[in-house]
């Protein structure tokens, strides 16, 4: 089940594909063949790479395309009266059955230009699904690379949590990026509904109103915890406050008894109630190092003597990189205190507050202590640059190229159907997407291809594979599926592959990535370039 | 019919919620009285105001609770094997009936501090709302009040279209924009979905792709039309032929017939036969003043000859302002040719293409000719912030006022239930909005009141209110709605008298708008100081 469902259907598009749509079936032109490719034109993040995602979301909505009756009888209201009552029997008529699509395999590295999705079928139907499909593909792709870009600043080591839902762009904002977080390279979700409906794993701790709704120790109605093995009763509370005195007498912690606050023990206390197996406190209320690491380090030695083991804590405000090193300080000595407290030199730090890519790296400069980091907004708003600007642009009809032509080179399309490749080199690593004319000769491996920029006329160079890809497989013909759809673990698989196997580092790098090439066969170069100018008018300048 | 209804269930959550609603149960607290504040800390857009919104999905959220079968068997996965079974029956039990809920009315100018809303009711129940209401009004009041902002920015004559569908972040994204764009002030909307949910105009023409799909009047299989009172049959694609031919003649346009689009002429024709009385053009495909404008002109001037009146035309780059006053030189000239021409002069132009808030302030001041904006990315994604950081705190439990502290100043909350009102000065516009703690009497027109700011002790004022507003309203008690909830054109409206009518327009300008004030009474002052005192720790620093 897909929680969008309900609302990707053919109406979540904009008005004007129902008045083209109108407007080609009117005037005859509805069902002549027509190619569509979906591409951008820049790399997001002022980066050089992008992660394909969002293709199942647009198969399970070519699968269910059909006009209901209700939406038909709401057509009939928007366009103007005298509309041809015909035309809406043909819109009961339209589904995907007509539909070729090819795409590249969801969860690949994919670079500006090169078709993500190419969508062959009768011109009018075709057009009607432009908007969906660059609303499913632009913001699952933005924030998957968000997310695969936050798992190359973490490293591969560290957890990585999306903590995003109450910040997201409404409720399906926020399922889209618990989903897509996951398959860039996220670790976990906070968001139960991703949870239920994706089979990503969920985490969550505690909030600050949990510890605030606890002031003193007499507003907890039960301190008892059995011990683990031996299910001898205990009160965790009075435990936790012998072990408080007796850590605090142990070695200098330079702080007074009146700083360490009880309400936040018994908040502590009543967690560790409720969660002994799977303890994790909020230790930022009142002061991390005066008060919340105090009371963390004795409900956690109150836990070890029943028999529990902590599972850390987490600190969401301060300097998180000095609040860390003093953390794993105060372990390292307790875990000195005692053979049995060892555990404690790697008790998990969980880190979150605004953190964004930058801030994981200037962490990491400064040789932080922290496991896990929970990310919210700036992963799931994609904060640096909140929208992937895919097109959806006419590039045959009728057997015939067109071209989308603009003052802009960088606008100018690429036209008719393409053949993509990705040439891969000696050490493994992809040297460049090349582009070809439906009907070349495939590119073989150990021969010599030549590539070329496709406007830059001097940019060319020969090429040596050692591996050849086809970008593109055919996943939807005939009314069906033809290929099987990978499972959400495999496609997160897929992007963790296509980055770390099949990129160079110097594409991914922070500062001033090297660009990725992304060439035309010489054929389809001249093609391209004559075809541009059969096209272009030529201007009078006096 | 809302159309996120599917998603917005009580487990578009973070899991901590779970896992604090188990520990305050497991614990015995659950059912304490608890009022909890939803509340902002920071205007958006570094602007000094923001538009409540999201109000009614609250309350249909609040409403629907009720966890399904299916969502408890999720629970028990997700939670530790030893969670209590008991616990299981507990949530099944849960629903709004123990809730009261007050909040300020949608869609009114609102400021840092002061609670939008107030949920009162079991600690544990109010605790579970948390994440879904933050979703919910976070991005509706993000985008409402951009919306606004983009209003205020355009004056209130000119028409704003919401384009913004495909670069929405996801499919609910979109809704939610389109939505809340529209009760900003936006005029209609491109997503015919929305138009459909929720009742909103919907407007669209035709995109570069239905232009580049005819490259030649062969590819027209019709091309007739009847006058339409006369019901002569006519070649439209000859009358604009011949239209195109003398108005190349009438005066000296600089362009020659090479330059001018057989193609684009042709895509006009076909539009225009679909759409003869709502013809609007998108002129931009080859270039907007050596071809669109001719071929515009052409089409409209033979539909004017068959009884018909073109709609306007669409730029969708370039110097939008340049082009617009071309453009609208080129019609003064068209309506100056014959009398029956007038309609020319204010030939509608909609400018699209990366609109934001500064584009249209610098149009603006090079005093364009432009008459709708079409906005996309800037708007929907609210690009300049994209999350408004709503939070959701504990302020009273078991009639106990509660505080967060923090080192932070900023970001301690104003403890304990709270009367709040507006102040309005004899001009009509709001001076301030006023705190007070739940049993102070009410405040009176035409007294002096003193006003303090929370947290600043020199900062004071005495104020004579003309009139006084008390914000809040009971909106859910005893399970039900207790106040009808106004339609969204209802909403639309107070949104345009909250912003034009209330609110000063120093608060409003773009730079360095005056913050509007938020203050407290003298004895909330007094009660939040003594608070804060007594719930601090006193340190010790040597």
């Amino acid at each position: 089940m897909n929680g969008q469902d309900s609302l990707v259907q053919p109406l979540l598009t904009d008005f004007y594909q129902i008045t083209m749509c109108y407007a080609y079936w009117k005037t005859g032109t509805h069902n002549e063949p027509a190619v569509f490719d979906v591409f951008f034109r820049k790399n997001p993040f002022q980066g050089e790479f992008c992660v394909f995602a969002g293709l199942e979301d647009c198969l399970r909505f070519v699968e269910n395309f059909r006009f209901s009756q209700s939406d038909i009888d709401y057509i009939k209201k928007i366009l103007p009266e005298n509309a041809e009552t015909s035309f809406f029997e043909y819109l009961e008529t339209l589904d995907g059955s007509r539909l070729t699509i090819e795409a590249v395999r969801e969860g690949s590295v994919v670079f500006p230009k090169v078709p993500l999705i190419t969508i062959e079928g009768p011109l009018a139907m075709c057009q009607l699904l432009e908007t969906s499909i660059l609303n499913l593909v632009n913001f699952s792709s933005l924030v998957a690379t968000n997310a695969a870009r936050f798992r190359q600043a973490a490293g591969s080591k560290l957890q990585l949590l999306e903590f995003g839902l109450r910040r997201a762009q409404g409720p399906n904002g926020g399922l889209t990026a618990s989903k897509y977080c996951y398959i860039g390279g996220f670790n976990a979700t906070s968001n139960v509904l991703a949870g239920k409906l994706y089979g990503i794993p969920v985490k969550g701790t505690q909030a600050h109103s949990f510890i605030c709704s606890f002031t003193s120790p007499n507003e907890l109605k039960i301190r008892g915890l059995n011990h683990k093995t031996t299910n001898e009763p205990a009160d965790l509370f009075e435990l936790s406050i012998a072990k408080r005195s007796w850590i605090l007498e142990q070695f200098p912690w330079g702080v007074i008894s009146s700083e360490v606050s009880d309400g936040e023990l018994t908040a502590f206390v009543a967690y560790a109630i409720a969660f002994p197996d799977t303890f994790l406190a909020l230790i930022d209320t009142y002061d991390v190092l005066r008060s919340g690491v105090v009371n963390f380090v004795a409900v956690s030695l109150a836990l070890h003597d029943l028999g529990y083991r902590s599972m850390g804590c987490r600190i969401d405000s301060g300097d998180l990189s000095y609040l860390s090193k003093e953390l794993r300080n105060v372990f390292i000595k307790v875990a000195g205190l005692k053979t049995e407290f060892n555990f404690f030199e790697t008790m998990p730090i969980v880190a979150s507050n605004d953190i964004n890519e930058e801030t994981i790296m200037s962490l990491n400069e400064q040789q932080h202590e922290i496991n896990a980091f929970g990310v919210g907004t700036h992963l799931v708003t994609c904060q640096k640059q909140p929208a992937l600007g895919c097109v959806y642009k006419l590039v045959a009809q009728s057997s015939q190229p067109k071209i989308k032509l603009s003052q802009d080179v960088k606008k100018i399309t690429i036209p008719g159907k393409k053949k993509c490749y990705r040439i891969y080199g000696k050490n493994g690593y992809a040297i460049l997407d090349l582009m070809m004319l439906e009907n070349e000769p495939e590119p073989k491996p150990n021969e010599q291809i030549l590539c070329r920029h496709p406007f830059e006329e001097s940019k060319r160079a020969l090429v040596n594979a050692s591996k050849i890809e086809r970008l593109h497989n055919v996943y939807w013909k005939d009314g069906e599926l033809t290929a099987a759809l990978p499972t959400l673990n495999e496609i997160k698989e897929h992007v963790n592959d296509s980055i770390n196997r099949t990129l160079r580092q110097d594409h991914k790098r922070y500062l001033n990535p090297t660009p990725y090439k992304v060439s035309v066969s010489e054929r389809l170069y001249e093609f391209l370039h004559a075809f541009w100018l059969q096209n272009a008018p030529i201007g009078q300048l006096e």
